[in-house]
């Protein structure tokens, strides 16, 4: 093969190691079936559990190479770090507490890094990642999945365009029920990590799914916080973390905005909705229905976008994998995350130039901001519910 | 007639006399409209309008009495309280400035009231007509619409027998459009004198919609606001009061709540809807779609109450007029609001008790709490958006 | 009263006299308060029931003059055309089979007439009743009620002006469940009547609401019926008459049409729906949501009317009687209907011209229409769903 | 590895070749991305269109040793079936004129197959290829992609289990839009094969989209059609194949159905739908929204089944891949068949014994009935729309 250009049109064909995502994880796996899905990379190393038995058991389920298998993150850096077949990157999606160690490390010895939300337990290490990561000139991405949807980027190009004229109001809100009850006393693992301060850092329902809200309305809209008052709630008796928030946000130049995040709303299995208001006219996304969107404008009837059927920008449309009406759902929002993503790593592997396009892929500057917002809303919280500074 | 229990089987025989409702104004007519059709009472006098030439065309459509149409609501109270004819009670659908004097009247002479929400342009006036009704014993009906509703006293009942466990969040919001743009300069005449302080008092969203999610909530569940933080919106250049809210509620007992209220969201024709999360289920409701009910329980898949299909307690099931799948829409509930209060008016005037069931219309003290709620509201928000007791 | 343009702007003051509506009945009491509700006519005598007590009970309640209730029709028209506050038209509410009689005699005397569906039981009768009305020049209105919802008569007018170009196919279904155990064997009256071959005629499922879907894609599209091959099924056990039916239409022109109805739907309360597939644009209407329908084109996101929000035809915009958001419902639908007929009326009476506009109500011959559809789908049916003529 | 029990809990390591697919094909990669999401099969071989110029494009972009890459199937197939490396099985993604051809040789060269549906172009060549399969006993899976849906495997479960009763009634409905305008002249390829009866076969409606309403009632239900009418309309001007389809179905044992399928109606992305009344209860599922399902019960309010909220049986339960809420849509379907079909592959190439939940990929014997059930309706059509027996 010669000409670059050619070599690209190719599958890229990387290499990856994987931190976490043992028995009784679901997203190790979401991670794994959703690169697997476009082929460009191909899992060839991993810890998957601070039991060895367990990273043995999933290793020899994915066939892989049992020298290949570590004990602990460090064994497996450093030894991948000089291993002849070097893993391209790094997949983290371990518990909240150690995305930082690992991901410094893995830094360090040079690997760019793909790691779960929310980056650190602190604003300030996940600077330090940040930092890191430009210094050493490193791609990093944050798996924000749900900016991965197709209709997503055109909201986002809409929005942009001035289409809405300028934006005025923000609901968002992620109502989920799971823990309604107290789940993470019968054993429940996910459960029980995220509502322990030590694995999951100062904030759960915030930390998992309002840094989800935060993120999303950020990047369809480019608003940034000014000021915020945040009411956090622990409804679950002797629950150490909140379970449900409130947060009245003011965005720099005049907006305002309102969202809400809940575990404990019975009747709501993963209900992320979005909608924003302008001068002009508004959008309305739900998680639940994720092709569609509603638009509406003054001088029109109220429309519903659909993904393949209606004209969208070019990057949504070059992420839309199939027709209209057969549903495109969370692992391919997903892949094309991770499609995003180590195209831009191949690209550069090749010396090749980034486009905006190539870094359309959630930027370890988010998921600095995204552990700031939860500093933010638990320093408001715990001083009364009053406004702070962003 | 000899026996009270076979007049009473009858349909009551009612008069009224309505100061409001002229040419412009939606709200005068649905009153009628929904008055008529249950045929307890007729409109045998009125003042429709600032215009008496106005009230004279109003009042020849209504094929009224030309005698009893009157240029001003003083001159009305006055000759109908000495009419042979002497109406029954009296209904108010003016702005809101008039509301007091108005009603204050009518009570004097010893008028029953039926009176638009909100009741006052203070808490303190509306404290003074609730006191003189009682002090009068004269019924007062403040016509809280969505009250109306069959499924409403439905999901109440269900409420208050516990089938929810102890409410712990409550998400209200009532979005709306048609003030997106400036179109109290158009010359609507419902824009103007809504956004105008002098006519509408010390607030336009909040007063008008954001009272209902303050009253439908406190109806739902029985909570009492214990502290409430607001931020009032002006969106609309120029315009003196806000057209957009986000309020934080903390209940008595724990429970805490947010609600929402905007007349600049595009999109929404109506979106008045009351969701409530217990510790063993949850209720949501849309006014847009009034006739179902989402109910949610942990254990049993997500269920759609319908009106006239599925069970409801006997107060409901008395409410609902036709087979499920007939939609009862927002006449019906008017028309259920009014029927309650005229039965009431009617056994009081033949001296029989009235049972809680008689009384489950909006009564004159929820009215005061309607206008205090708008009181702390842009107190708070007025502070800089701080918590305030209620 | 000098000038007849003013008179008109009055309110009407029409009087009428209703046969059939006594206890049990549902649809009498919701042709007397959508009656009441636009204060057009008045109630002023009645034959309610076959059982005299039943008359007398409905009489008292409704405060009627007990000398103008009846033992039986013929005895109510023939007094009532005698006398001197004589009624301006008739109600007729009873069961099928009467409805000839009865309508017959009351065109006899002179009566216009306000009747059920189906009007008769079988297409000659109500050919007869076509031709008396037409012979004597009496109005004669069929109570098809869902043609009187404002957004029917925009989407009506969208299709006449060619908006969706020529259409190809029609899907009509009116699924119901009522009738899934043999509830007429537990007493219900409406059930009763209406699956017995002697009051309901030769068809219960399809006389009920398959009518409605007939009569709903002709009034919409103008297209007429060459063709037809209806399947008529009995799953009620014993149930002598049908209780869901399959259809396919041949229109003249070359569109098709497939219409569903059903009384054993488990989970449908009233789902009547139309969908019109045009070349150019399609519209979708459902009963249980009548004040909105989806309209789409090859290149516009599908959208959603809204009553009182999008833009809407004259005669539509004159039915719309709130702010968009506010539900009108069955029975606002049930008013426009008896609102234009007794305007027409009262024109009428006054000797004036009646417009297109005046006559938009269901006529005499669209009954009739009914009837032969009714009788040809049992026809087609029994040669064993074979395709017959129209 | 000594222990079968242990080499199965290893995801299988299968190799197969692909015969089709190549540029403007959508299915050929969906296939691809649904195989290799689990992981359990590779690409090693393909001939991806009848241009060799676009097969080796295709073949480099997915890496494919160009060795392996055929300018026809015969030369695929009897290469690849002496290659050291030898496929497990043959995919096969073409045209349907073609899926007969090169089904056969690839069973006669002893590979198992995966074919897209309608399996051939007359049910004699089908039923062939299922007897060449029985005898050669290979395992054949046609790609009945809406099968794989957990909330149909638990639909299935549920009927099966009696809780709707005995089914009275399916309506099946299959709207689409995407040929409402001639695009077969525009260049569009699937539109032009889709409706060229050379490569189409005698049906492009009902042949492409009318074969999963069969297949899916069936499925669901196990009833079995004894007589059918179908009417099926040509609406594209000049178009020689239908595009529009209405089906009378009677199934053996007394309960009936209606199907409707089309391609011309506008607004429809892939709006296929199946409800199924039964005695006691009904489902009904809506293929854009695939992880709910509606359930209905005369005594209960109509619930919403979640995946993955709601228990499902244990076969529905082992294909859900993620936590409710979070949409699992085609992809996911389609790899839930190939994992089916994969593992049982596996499990046969090791000598162990398959179970129903093995086997429950769509057999060999469904594609035959589903092209029996394409000829049946052309069949009843060409004779005017009458009855034929299946």
């Amino acid at each position: 093969m010669i000409e670059g250009q050619e070599s690209i049109s190719q599958i890229p064909e990387l290499k990856y190691a994987m931190i976490g995502g043992g028995p009784g994880s679901f997203i190790g796996d979401v991670h794994r079936k959703a690169i697997a899905m476009d082929g460009k990379a191909r899992l060839v190393a991993g810890c998957f559990s601070r039991n060895y038995e367990d990273t043995l058991k999933t290793g020899e389920t994915l066939r892989l190479d049992k020298n290949r298998l570590y004990r602990n993150y460090e064994e497996l850096l450093q030894a991948e770090a000089r291993h002849p077949d070097r893993p391209d990157f790094i997949v983290i999606v371990t518990p909240n507490d150690s995305h930082y160690p690992i991901a410094r490390l893995a830094l360090e010895l040079g690997f760019p890094v793909a790691c779960d939300k929310p980056l650190a337990t602190s604003s300030s290490l996940a600077q330090e990642l940040a930092d890191l990561a430009r210094q050493k000139d490193l791609l990093f991405c944050v798996t924000y999945t749900y900016s991965g949807f197709p209709i997503i980027k055109h909201l986002r190009w809409l929005i942009s365009q001035g289409e809405l004229g300028s934006v005025r109001f923000v609901a968002g809100e992620y109502p989920q029920e799971w823990l309604a009850t107290l789940v993470e006393k019968t054993g429940q693992r996910q459960a029980a990590w995220r509502t322990d301060p030590a694995r999951a850092g100062i904030s759960n329902c915030v930390g998992d799914i309002g840094t989800h809200l935060e993120h999303m309305v950020s990047y369809l809209t480019g608003l940034e916080i000014e000021t915020l008052c945040a009411r956090l709630d622990h409804f679950g008796e002797g629950r150490p973390l909140d379970d449900n928030a409130s947060i009245m946000i003011n965005f720099k130049g005049g907006g305002t905005g309102l969202y809400w995040c809940s575990q404990i709303a019975i009747g709501h299995d993963n209900g992320f909705r979005v909608r924003i208001y302008g001068t002009r006219g508004a959008v309305e996304w739900y998680q639940e229905d994720p092709n569609h969107a509603k638009i509406s404008y003054l001088d029109r009837p109220v429309a519903y976008l659909s993904r393949g059927r209606d004209p969208m920008c070019p990057r949504a449309q070059a992420l839309s994998r199939i027709p209209s009406g057969h549903n495109e759902g969370y692992f391919e929002a997903f892949a094309n995350i991770y499609s995003t993503f180590l195209t831009a790593l191949d690209k550069k592997l090749h010396g090749q130039e980034l486009t905006a396009d190539d870094l359309d892929f959630p930027q370890v500057e988010e998921g600095v901001r995204g552990v700031k917002f939860i500093e933010k809303c638990v320093e408001s919280s715990e001083k009364g519910a009053v406004w702070v500074k962003f």
